[in-house]
């Protein structure tokens, strides 16, 4: 059982209160606050030292990321994000200006986004430094595309490039909070969430969720030059398209469209976003599971990343 | 400078979003989402092993706590909760069960509150068990009363017992939300917190953000029975009002009324909650500062709860 599968278990005999109209299971929780056209954005996620950042971490990239986490699945739905409060772990022997310059990288984020910080909470934390970010946003009920939107036939999409996220990229990232808009806005967007655990990992969240398999085109996946690079280094065994469908940490975003709309979305987003690469990584197919298509053959895919019967 | 002075001189060059109607500086951010008549709360609190419970605790006595503790805020207000987040960070070696057990006491306690838990995020957090609760919730826009609201001449109330928290109640509070919706809906209530650091240095927030001052006397203030049992155990120096005036989790309500309401709402109370006490304990004043009366003298008292100036 995943954390996912664990926690709605737990949590399925709660009241259900009507104004929950998505909970746990999808990168926001969705809430009807009584607007007409929009969904209230509801989300939470923590990063913690040791497990998402070292110690030698420069303070100003931790609050930048911590806080783009969270905009990160505000951008799967979607959605615009407004007020954030900030959590704040502190190891008790911390340095004085650690607060400050935390805070300064969460700021230089929110400024980016237009977010505000409503409040914020400073907490000892002895064993080091947690900072869990808070945020409510909105999403046009219409144009919010779920984990089970996805249909088979759909052409899988995936913007920027895949693996090596820890080279760097997983501390400069950019929430693609503008490219998730222009997307609902301007094509029907079936399924969409953001890679945060690695291109096959996540995407079979989007396959139990929309009742599909997928199959993958291996020379279709946009690999990073860290992962290439990786890839190079004496005592390696994972290949690049291996890291780029394991690695975690991408924060890109990850989503299907009829494939009626694919050649079109490809030539707008060009002319829109030509900073961006996007990339067309297969299908949607009614027949489960996930699989790897090459020039030589189809072969299935674990969730890992690895064709473990190659 | 304290956390909040820090906190809101970090973020007062922020974007100021347009929904925030109140920030930094009081138990929870009002944010106004279009509602003719409400205001949404949003919420953040968390409590770490080590700080607020230790590697002995139950595990449901934590969970309780944890949403407990954001209740409490939400109770300051004079709200209601609707939706939790849970943000649960454990250490790498933690019992199968915790996840569990934590979550069995988080739901005890939202079960009696009707509030829905939407989500929840599981992380390592290597130095212990750290809760995160993120909260929303509405309260009425003419009857929310703010730490800002007290005026001069006020009668200044407390519910339940003060001090000794920690020899189990911190554990086992109830957030007195039903209290607070029917005292703003029978009572103009000026100011109201929740006391979680000690009546005296609670109440200094209120005088902050009203700009008054305050007189206590000493012989009303509800000395709980576990602060009185303290008091004698051998070696101990602080008296039971010290404890009373300084321990904190106390989790009361803290607020001010017109002095012309005060003998109506004890009356009114003892009829409605017979089972919890309410007490007058000193009323606010345009004299700056707090002191405190006993039947001898008027002395200055400190917000750590001593009257240094005896």
């Amino acid at each position: 059982m995943n954390e996912f599968e664990l926690i709605a278990r737990l949590t399925q005999d709660l009241p259900a209160h009507p104004s929950v109209k998505l909970g746990p299971g999808d990168d926001c929780a969705l809430i009807d606050v009584g607007w007409p056209d929009r969904w209230l954005l509801f989300k939470t996620d923590a990063v913690v030292e040791g497990v998402h950042f070292t110690g030698e971490t420069e303070p100003e990239k931790v609050g930048r990321k911590a806080l783009g986490r969270c905009l990160s699945d505000i951008a799967a739905m979607a959605g615009t994000p407004t007020v954030a409060l900030v959590t704040l772990g502190l190891p008790r022997d911390h340095d004085s200006h650690i607060i400050e310059r935390i805070y300064n990288g969460i700021k230089s984020m929110a400024l980016q986004h237009q977010v505000a910080i409503a409040g914020g909470e400073t907490t000892t934390n002895p064993g080091g430094i947690l900072i869990s970010i808070s945020l409510i946003g909105f999403a046009s009920k219409t144009q919010c595309p779920l984990r089970s939107g996805g249909q088979p036939g759909d052409a899988l999409f995936v913007t920027g490039e895949l693996g090596g996220s820890l080279q760097g990229k997983h501390l400069d990232f950019i929430p693609r909070l503008e490219e998730a808009r222009w997307l609902v806005s301007n094509f029907a967007v079936h399924a969409m969430m953001d890679i945060s655990d690695g291109l096959a990992g996540d995407l079979r969240h989007i396959l139990k969720a929309s009742k599909t398999g997928a199959e993958l085109l291996s020379e279709a996946i946009p690999i990073s030059v860290e992962a290439r690079r990786a890839a190079t280094r004496p005592g390696t065994t994972k290949t690049p398209l291996n890291a780029a469908l394991s690695d975690g940490e991408d924060f890109e975003l990850l989503f299907s469209v009829s494939s009626h709309d694919a050649v079109r979305l490809l030539d707008a987003w060009k002319a829109r976003f030509p900073g961006l690469r996007l990339s067309c990584i297969g299908k949607l197919t009614s027949e489960p599971g996930l699989r790897m298509r090459s020039r030589k053959s189809v072969e299935a895919l674990a969730f890992d990343g690895y064709t473990h019967f190659a």
